[in-house]
């Protein structure tokens, strides 16, 4: 009898936004395979007895390669178990959760998913900051501001600097800068506000409020933590008009320039 | 004592996609206040006793006007309520939460927000096809394909039709034909896979597989009942290479142009 694996969205930090599905999932493994963020709090959540793997990716340090990754969670399937493969976010959105499965499903082993809030939306219910807001933004973007080593950061800047639109960046602290310069130089316009939040959803959560010709200088002094993202648009001006009600007290937030 | 509002993504629509905090403010109401996608199943977690309010949305069909809405909320929290707002998917994300919360706050009454797995998320997850993948799409962007009575459809065209993004368009099934034509016109190929999902991760899903030169005949032949999402982009090829490995059988799937 070949196990399966539960590919697992532990949402963006905060234990109570994982779904239904992914508590039944990780309660029902043997074996648990986690991601760097995922938190103590949610790993504290697998079965007593369930063997803990860390595969540990964060930005620049991947001590356990993908194809690495791949392997681990084919031959503990193959043995037999039933693998919960936790990461954070959505598995689906920047979360290399179909290379995964690709491989598995290749090798005849059984995979069932259950999504994940993924950070831009922790971020956004966390700040009151909505993705999309009528008048402000029809449609909402998600790209990620990491480059490979020795890769330009690739990225379609014309059709990113759209006025009417939300972006939200993912893994973009180091190349803020340059997606900066991007965006204005295709017209977007330099006081468009920017909004910095890193650690959404957890008790170390910070919040930079900045403006698109700003934020990279803002950001090097806020020295937020990974993961930081950087939501980019009008939507942002509705932060100061609409703080969320209460702001726990252990958030910080930085008003540098909206 | 004046109350407060829970603004809570529901999901896409199985219950088990609901997060912990969603069912936690749910089951803290005394007052539900819930839109017509909202299942049954999810509306049976609500407490014993607690008063209902249906204000029914649905494409064409508005019985209660965001301004009666808004209205609804903010009298059940002046009367000392804890008022449920109950959407489907993510507030935050074409579910006006943000202008329902700004009423509220205007007026001195707290608003918390459970964030929600988007439909986007749950056909990805159901389907098997992710909204990123290294090589296929280095970002994924959501717009709606609904338009105001009277109104144009106001898209850029030239902004959405990336061939390195993939696309999701909500609400789009009655303007699909012009969605095709605007992204072919600036030079998305006719041949980009599509994937139409209606009801996604309920148990009336269904599936159609199609491409952007013929997506808007398929969808009519198969009269699919909303809501319907679709996915474009070269993501979707990965559905042909790698079904999710039990396809329910309840799960009708029409493979017309894949």
């Amino acid at each position: 009898m070949i196990g399966k694996v539960f590919l697992i969205g532990a949402g963006p930090g905060d234990p109570e936004l994982m779904t239904l599905r992914a508590v039944r999932m990780l309660e029902a493994a043997d074996v648990v395979v986690y991601d760097k963020l995922v938190s103590a709090e949610i790993l504290a959540m697998s079965p007593p007895g369930a063997r803990m793997i860390s595969v540990g990716k964060s930005p620049k340090c991947h001590p356990v390669t993908q194809d690495g990754i791949n392997d681990i969670l084919l031959r503990e399937a193959l043995d037999g178990h039933t693998v919960a493969r936790l990461k954070g976010g959505d598995p689906m959105i920047f979360g290399r959760g179909s290379e995964e499965a690709a491989h598995l499903m290749q090798h005849g082993v059984a995979v069932e998913y259950a999504p994940g809030i993924t950070a831009a939306q922790g971020a956004s219910c966390s700040t009151g900051v909505p993705l999309t807001h009528r008048g402000l933004a029809t449609g909402v973007q998600y790209v990620t501001g990491h480059r490979q080593a020795d890769n330009v950061l690739d990225l379609d800047w014309k059709r990113l600097a759209n006025p009417n639109t939300t972006l939200v960046v993912y893994m973009g602290v180091a190349n803020i800068a340059q997606i900066a310069i991007g965006l204005m130089t295709e017209n977007l316009p330099g006081s468009t506000p920017v909004m910095a939040v890193a650690k959404a959803t957890t008790p170390d959560e910070k919040r930079l409020l900045s403006r698109l010709d700003h934020i990279a200088q803002d950001i090097r002094e806020a020295e937020f933590s990974a993961p930081v993202l950087f939501i980019i648009g009008r939507v942002v001006s509705l932060y100061a008009q609409n703080p969320v009600s209460e702001l726990a007290p252990e958030i910080q937030q930085v008003i540098a320039h909206g």
